[in-house]
């Protein structure tokens, strides 16, 4: 088992978050080893990056071991607690946002954690983000999730009391490509209460909700 | 008069726009000259960037030719036309602002055009943009003036049918140092019909508001 | 239906104009269902940046709805108005720019606009560009396409009287690899009546000219 | 009254967090007529961004009605709350970030949320954060500040379970300089539960904060 | 042998260091001459950037002189010395970090040195490296690979006596694509002793431990 | 003498071009010792980036023997030959160049070469540049000076035989600051024949002239 | 024939270099009409950036008419001129430099002058620079070619009379990926007499050779 | 003693390397504190970035206490060992280097390791270089500084045996400015052995080479 990833499943005792793996650069051999190990040791796990192809590589032993979503690139092994009321909502300005918007979804439930995703509600038409303003301004925790210009974070931060946990994608071009132009729309919002993660980064952001629902109870 | 610019008196004829002299860089004395120069010919002209102390450091006789707005660090030299009803709202998102704002304001002024100018209505507060969203949809061109992460250009544009002339300001710190995030999200917008000038180009952004206006009569 | 775009119908009553599908990121089948959608309820639609290997993807029936045009990867569902005389010039500095010219072009005709495209105009050569410049000047509003330095900008503009709206085009290599160097040469322009957009976009120049066009009857 | 900034005083009953003034580009002058209207209306008001220079030049009356800390260059008019125990912890890299960490507590501290700064806990040296570590793991959220490569965020964040915001400082020199580096440090992250504001936006980090804790209760 | 790269055979006796040869841009034609040239000179030879695919196009008689690995795309063409005990580190972040830490190991034992790698131990869970520190304490020289934040290099900067020589590695997405993050983390770290290398440049890396260690000889 | 810079009298013997110095960060002190240096071996001196107030901090006895020029910040010790014929036209864009193109003009004499500077003829009024371009195309070897978006390079160079050396100024706002557009214009031009130096580097595109025109000769 | 690129037949008679086509974003198709074109016309044409993919899916006909290079992915329609003398070396860092030093030799070729073309005097081995350091101070202009980090630039022009005209490669991983270090390295050399080209701009290196040798005859 | 920097007094013992103090952001007030600490506990103390004014501002008996060098901007505090033969070289392309040289000079003797400076032996003229290579090829360590391009890395590392710790400095202009080129050209040199340190780091590269030195004693 020399240079293969040996996870860290002391995680999720110490930092109340499980052991997740990010696959982007793994092989299916590697990957393989990954999953057996979760298996024997009876861990839940949390796949990301997993896309298409590397599922496909997998031993079939090992892919019929994972709930999948090809959407959202992520892989879960092991049961997952039922979900309670988390009072969590996944703002997508567009349907191009919803692969990591199913990402931080996907990670949440992985958790415990339901949520409710609301997308097509870019600020270029704003009359559809009124119009479900007001089921929005119940929610205790937001992610928010735009590419292109990143104009969501600002006004959807205006409109609620919750923390908003933007998530810039890197959907757009020209200026926008990579996500670049949307996190720094997130960093240098006047609307008091927004907080970024890395483009991209829905893991980041349902652990980070995850963190905050937690603090609650201390 | 050597090495001192020479402003292009034949503009106006060839371009539908006058001569306008950007005076960042140059001395009181190669500014006293080129007013000099305007009011022998009985020629309008118009100066940008001219700061206080250039100003105070203009011969008198000159500096009594000018009418000089500080906040806009404008001058104009000659008699302006009266200003006719042009329909040009120039919408701030804040105080800081105004400046530049002034800048588009003087400059249509100086060409004949009047202009109604709205400020402190940013998308962090959304209720103040929409308080007086029907003024604002009675114009017919629009300059639109805003720092940090510039969404007002966003959400402005996806609520009006006029032009939107977007001019990021260098307002901000960190991420937007300089003005370079309100230029990206305004060039990344997903709203259509928002174009865009160089940062700080209050100017620029009202010659081109001009041009619009004047087309419209072709 | 879930997670998949749902149009914005009601954009054309609300801004004056009618929705656009940025399709680059999205699947065959996300499209067929759009299509179907635009196709039932009577709505003409635009599509933009769909690739051919997309559009050989979709239903026969759904691509046999749409006029499509490979050369700027657009496509239109149902009968676009009888163009009227717009006086739109659409300039582009050299062969490479002709698709994103195009889809300028095929923009303004969904919307009931001609225009008149000129080509290999790029000021390397500028004779090219004079041969033509008594035909330009008669445009009303101009649009320019240009990428590697974007020099064409700044001379056109100062040669006309209508506004010019740049694209910077993502053609060249080096240091103008992506275009960034003809957007910041059409922003930084000393022309005034520039106007930009970002990279590649001639949808939104066409929109923003469509704007311009109508604000001229109000 | 005219072009001098129109406080949002209805922000509070709309988005639970009060009316902020940034006064980084205001003069005095405009300054004076803001407190003026506060203390006239008795509402709350903070001001960041306040330098020393600009505070002096103020009125006397206005500047006598300010709780002035020239370390962060915040004011504050009106009686804040008696300061409840709300378990927040601010954690700085060294000395330079205090200024920062000041802007922060105060923030928290007009808002009537007490805080707990710890400083001078850089990762160059490490036993000094685990000396302390026990301490800091006992808080309910936690503010973290870091210039030079910001790494302290993502050594805290693998130690703790609360959620950390992480707030770049501007402390640096060489690629470090303008705190580009520790921001994206922050960003880049392989610690799950990180969430990032704007270089030296002590200011927004409290805003957040807030938010979090007002959604515990909700 | 018209543009074929000719091999510097003398580097050896002047540097200290033998020639090796950067593989990325070169067509196995090009590689099988310059294997061919080093067996008939009986000269040892490293290549770098050797990926699977030119090695398989080689000629069978020169692919049988490689002693070839594929996670580093490194070979080596003659005899190497034993290896002799130097006491150098090699402390890789994450899994991902492997391949350019395994170039830096054959790097080293090419030249006759060896040393001992170890692996995931990211600060994000920082009692893996705790867990291992009396170990790395003991190393003369260290090797250290991270991408993402790099936050490692700091850490363990301040943990050792030994010099460290960061490789910031191209592993991340987002802010950290490329490796621009983790190389910044390196160059802008608080812990003095910290000296960088190019990313991915695990080649680099060794080259400079090897000047170290023979520096200690003279 | 200790560290004090130590000018390289031998190097117009190696290079065909005599020693300068660059002044920028040298004191008043340092500068004294080689212009005394100078004067005593009776070798020809040229000083750049020697502002007004370190030339005024010189002993008078140095100042006296400084030909100096405060418009491009140069002095020069010791007499220049007689100017012979040589063809070098230097073409500004607009007056804020001048001080650039001064420094070329005096390199350039202070090597025995006369030359022909003409500014204000910058593309954004074209015909100021067509009504002297023949004058211009007989020259034999041109520096362009511009700032902003630097279209002039372009245009020039597709108008002329000369080589054409561009000299990007840092002339600018927005996105021009510093000089980085005009630079990038330069090196994405379409017009063959451009060939660039740094920004504001008058005195680099001197030295090439004298370069080129003496390669004519060999 | 429509949006088919027009060549510019006039440009040799007026720029005293005759039209060249840049491939890299041209079908077959279009590659096809251009070259007939030119054969009709019995005009010599040069071709840049034709990949070896496009050249072979161009008609029989037409790449029979071709002189092809597929190093240096170039190609000539028509007899070129016997070549004279014309003192042009062209010296390449290594060998990955060799494509674009053969797009300035074929170019210049085209054009009917000759050159020398150097490679492997990097100066990471700088004997080897210095072992023919005589034969290249006999060259009259010199083409200077490297990637990486371009220390070659300085070197060479610090020890030539002739004019370096630097071409920075492509050539490069890590920081120096895309060859903005090695071209800014050129760009901000200390040795006077260096002119830089756009990255992988061997043509408009050779354009401005041509130049400034024809410059040396008028 | 609150929000005073606290000095770790424990550095030296756990990682060999004395605390020292980056003064740049400090006040006067603080550093007297500092000092007072330092002298107290009869420690030695080093002080970085301590500019004129901050100095003068301290009181007399802390100033008095002080070693201070306004060149290199540094202090020191205590008695230093007698200085061992340690055979480093301090290489500085030019005069404007040695403020950053003189750090790096007075940290190693801070430590009680000598070293001997040499000064503007730039590549510009690489005569200057090599007369005196000899003598650095003695030397063990090298540290080497340069700004503009920083093309002496390359040149250097490939004509000594001992490793070479470059220093890039902020010296130059245009795009030289702020130290980023010569990085760049130290991280991405084909000379293997060089490493790397942050932009004007001078005091980093000394503890580097410090640890090089007490690693050849293990």
């Amino acid at each position: 088992m020399k240079n293969v990833h040996q996870p860290d499943w002391d995680r999720q005792s110490r930092t109340g978050f499980p052991e997740a793996i990010y696959c982007a650069r793994k092989s299916p051999e590697q990957i393989n080893i990954i999953i057996e190990d979760a298996v024997t040791r009876q861990r839940p796990l949390f796949l990301t990056a997993l896309g298409v192809e590397t599922y496909q590589g997998l031993d079939r032993d090992n892919s019929a071991q994972l709930d999948y979503d090809h959407v959202s690139a992520t892989g879960i092994v092991g049961k997952t607690a039922p979900l309670g009321q988390s009072g969590v909502g996944i703002i997508a300005a567009g349907t191009s946002d919803i692969p990591v918007a199913t990402e931080a979804q996907r990670t949440l439930a992985f958790c415990g954690y339901d949520s409710t995703m609301i997308h097509d509600v870019g600020v270029a038409g704003l009359w559809r983000l009124l119009e479900r303003i007001e089921e929005i301004q119940q929610f205790r925790v937001i992610i928010a999730l735009a590419g292109m210009e990143g104009a969501l974070f600002s006004v959807l931060a205006g409109l609620v009391e919750a923390p908003v946990i933007a998530v810039p994608t890197s959907v757009g071009y020209g200026v926008s490509t990579g996500g670049r132009t949307a996190l720094e729309s997130a960093l240098g919002s006047c609307s008091p209460g927004i907080m970024t993660v890395n483009i991209d980064n829905g893991f980041g952001a349902a652990a980070a909700t995850i963190k905050i629902l937690q603090s609650a109870h201390k």
